[in-house]
């Protein structure tokens, strides 16, 4: 057996057996080359009870293929970048909502600057040679935000982003480009003005929308009823997805996108408060309808209950943004501790749902990571590095590559400079370049994964085959002298090349 | 915080939290009085971070009522009696096969005895006055063996045992006398006879029914086909229940069943070897048909990712009979280690799921617990208490309470004798006595439970409300000092009492 990992609190050890036998029974036998141990389902003992054998084996009662987690063929070559649709390029000024800010000033929470899907089409060559493959936009369907997830009409592109044509040329001329799309799917809550929820305040419990909801209390003399919503946003109605009637209208919006535009899949808003029986059945519609499209949920946990292969294929992976937060930017935890961390939720997954993760630096929900680096731009290029080095597909969060900044909600959102005399083209030249090297590097895309530290490096090895990439990152600020196996290096961050 | 259970490895604590609210984020501080730890999903740290807080807290991000595992509420009150029933009772020497031993003698693997429906139903007022209220029947559909695990025809009662006229009054005068039903559904495996599977053995790879089975090779020239079966028994060759064909008539044949006779749920046969999908599915089939049927897998390990919720009310604790052998009969577990072990398998899943478990001194698929025991009845009451004091379903396999020894299968399955001159009749009173004492004990029947030893005294609370039920075991052969709280005292086992 071959031991991993290491977290904080236990070693992991691995031992690949391949069989034509879907069945297999089987304990461990622990030794220090003197006294040998049992391991098993009744723990460790000093022997294996034969008497009890079929007791407490641990065991494989028979793998059945219908169960097993089967992801998305391209999701290990998948290099995503995300986009908050609003700021990213205003490309028809004629389609903006009422009242628009001039591009370029910094957003409050109620800005509009006319981002919009044209806008995207006219920038999918500075995608393309930006070297990404994937593309995953926040929500599009109508609705009165800027971020579009509250949504009005689920069956219509917002008229201020375009119209169901433009979304189908965008993603026709994408995919001929060889970039893949999703969607971001809003199902835990609606907006406000979503006709059914309107329906209910105007119809109260009579409607027959009242199930769609979580309605608390119905005031005997009118009044607004009360209701459940996400986190504390009253436009925000949470969906109740245990509705039949509900389901269907959701399952068949989900059905009418991905066949009339042939989008690539989905990124799941809010997932983990809606029911798991919803995304079953989710599941098994989407790949129904493309085998090869993929589901991320959005989940900041543990995600184990939904990646278990019958809900998502993988989630946005924020326990790995909060460990490149502690390491990179703030300091806080030593390489060690972010070798262990990082360890430690890889091990919560199978494999399938590791290559699946959407790992991300930053998003529209959080502080843009430059700025929680202090605009150290060093320690930006370093998690940069880990990102693409890693287990799982690298997203990158729309001017992270021109060097944005940006606090929290709504600061994250700025629109896009696309004056390019004021970008950091040392930064975007090194984003082309790792994406490049990423996409020429097989163990990056299909290896295996080993982290640990020696002398405060962080030390990340990925091995497929024959071949293996190191990546070495010394976050310390000061010079380390690193002893690299034979092979080809690439000093990707330091002033001073050594081979 | 309540330290409810200690195992060989952790100790556990519970909070009981009432709230409205169906979101919740949490995280635990440890403290010794003076320094404080904080427990998170970060692991063990020394402060909570508010800063990455929605990062990294626990939760519950949104309590689904649909989620929620929900299992009969009669589970609590149920006492069940399990019968092989071609050993119980002929009641009808008419229908015999054709060529049956005598009532009495030791069973060979292929001996037929006669045992039927009709004879359960002669006997009712038997187990009526025994005290249960639950009936677990091995498989009853036509089959040429004697245990009837390979099923010919799924829809015809087996014509040894009876028709389904005659089921259908065996449960109504069962539900008459207060005693649910519950059938055994094999539905890993057909028997070799199956017309379906007689179909690709006559037509080969080209039978409409090839994909019911896991066919793996059909020679070209002729001559069997290879398939996979039940561990290596060709005649019982697995059914493929990932086949949407095979799943229509397996559910249509489980909703004829239970619409046709009322039967109160299913044992499942070697449930942990079919797929969880068909397992989710059969969920929604049988809890829409009646609510209130319990579904009881039949999984000798953890069984936790089939007892969330979505799939089985509860298993056959085989996990707790290995204990009972381990601790009652061998002796070779300190009263200790078998607290620990009952408590490391208790947390492994949800108090909904432990209250649903078959527990089980022995079945069919085991030796005798009483000749495990090697005929020392005072083990046997012990286990026996045990058991119905333990939480969850206690389920006597027929004859335990006469007396009845025997070895692993065959002989595990001897004709039950109805010479009362032969029966143990101490031990039948003392059954009586305790389901009596269990069916008036609330704390035995829905209180939490916790379990400990001292002394080599084994110590088993139960508590609800401001009820408490203590069991106290002695099996160390030796007399013990035991101080009780205040309270009413039985000694069930020793001659002498003391109160």
């Amino acid at each position: 057996m071959e031991k991993i990992a290491t977290d904080r609190y236990f070693d992991y050890y691995q031992y690949n057996y391949a069989t034509d036998d879907p069945r297999l029974g089987y304990y461990f036998l622990i030794s220090d080359g003197e006294a040998t141990l049992v391991y098993s389902e009744s723990g460790v003992t000093e022997a294996f009870n034969d008497q009890y054998a079929y007791f407490h084996y641990f065991q494989y009662p028979f793998i059945n293929p219908i169960d097993v987690h089967t992801v998305p063929s391209w999701v290990h070559e998948a290099i995503f970048y995300q986009i908050f649709v609003e700021r990213f390029y205003n490309g028809d000024p004629g389609n903006d909502p009422g009242s628009v800010s001039p591009w370029g000033e910094l957003p409050k929470p109620k800005s509009f600057f006319g981002g919009d899907l044209q806008g995207i089409l006219e920038k999918l060559d500075y995608l393309k040679e930006l070297g990404i493959n994937g593309l995953y936009l926040t929500p599009i369907f109508e609705s009165p935000s800027n971020h579009k997830y509250d949504t009005t009409d689920y069956r219509k592109v917002d008229p201020a982003f375009g119209d169901k044509d433009l979304l189908c040329k965008l993603i026709k001329q994408a995919h001929e480009n060889g970039i893949r799309v999703i969607l971001d799917g809003v199902f835990n809550h609606s907006g406000y003005f979503f006709a059914p929820f309107q329906d209910v305040l105007k119809n109260g419990g009579h409607s027959q929308y009242a199930g769609w909801f979580h309605f608390t209390e119905f005031p005997e003399h009118g009044g607004e009823p009360k209701y459940r919503c996400f986190g504390t946003s009253p436009n925000m109605p949470k969906l109740n997805t245990s509705n039949p009637q509900l389901k269907k209208y959701l399952f068949d919006t989900v059905a009418y996108w991905m066949e009339e535009t042939g989008i690539d899949g989905w990124r799941l808003d809010v997932s983990d408060e809606i029911d798991h029986q919803f995304w079953r059945d989710f599941r098994q519609l989407v790949k129904g309808i493309n085998p090869e499209a993929v589901i991320i949920g959005e989940n900041w946990h543990n995600s184990y209950p939904w990646l278990m292969g019958d809900q998502f294929d993988g989630v946005m992976n924020y326990p790995v943004t909060k460990s490149c937060i502690q390491f990179f930017a703030s300091g806080e935890i030593s390489a060690e501790e972010f070798a262990e961390d990082l360890s430690g939720s890889l091990m919560w997954n199978s494999d399938q749902a590791n290559f699946s993760m959407l790992n991300l630096l930053d998003s529209h929900d959080t502080m843009r990571f430059l700025t929680w680096c202090r605009g150290d731009k060093k320690k930006l290029m370093l998690a940069i590095l880990f990102l693409f080095s890693y287990i799982g597909v690298p997203c990158t969060y729309y001017g992270t590559e021109i060097g944005m900044e940006g606090n929290g909600d709504p600061d994250s959102r700025r629109t896009f400079d696309w004056d390019e005399n004021r970008w950091d083209k040392d930064l975007l030249a090194f984003y082309q370049q790792i994406i490049s090297f990423r996409k020429s590097c097989k163990p990056l895309q299909y290896g295996n994964i080993k982290m640990w530290a020696d002398d405060g490096v962080f030390y990340l090895e990925r091995g497929y085959g024959d071949e293996k990439a190191l990546t070495v990152l010394n976050n310390t600020g000061e010079g380390k002298n690193i002893v690299l196996p034979v092979g080809k290096a690439i000093d990707w961050v330091s002033a001073e090349k050594t081979e």
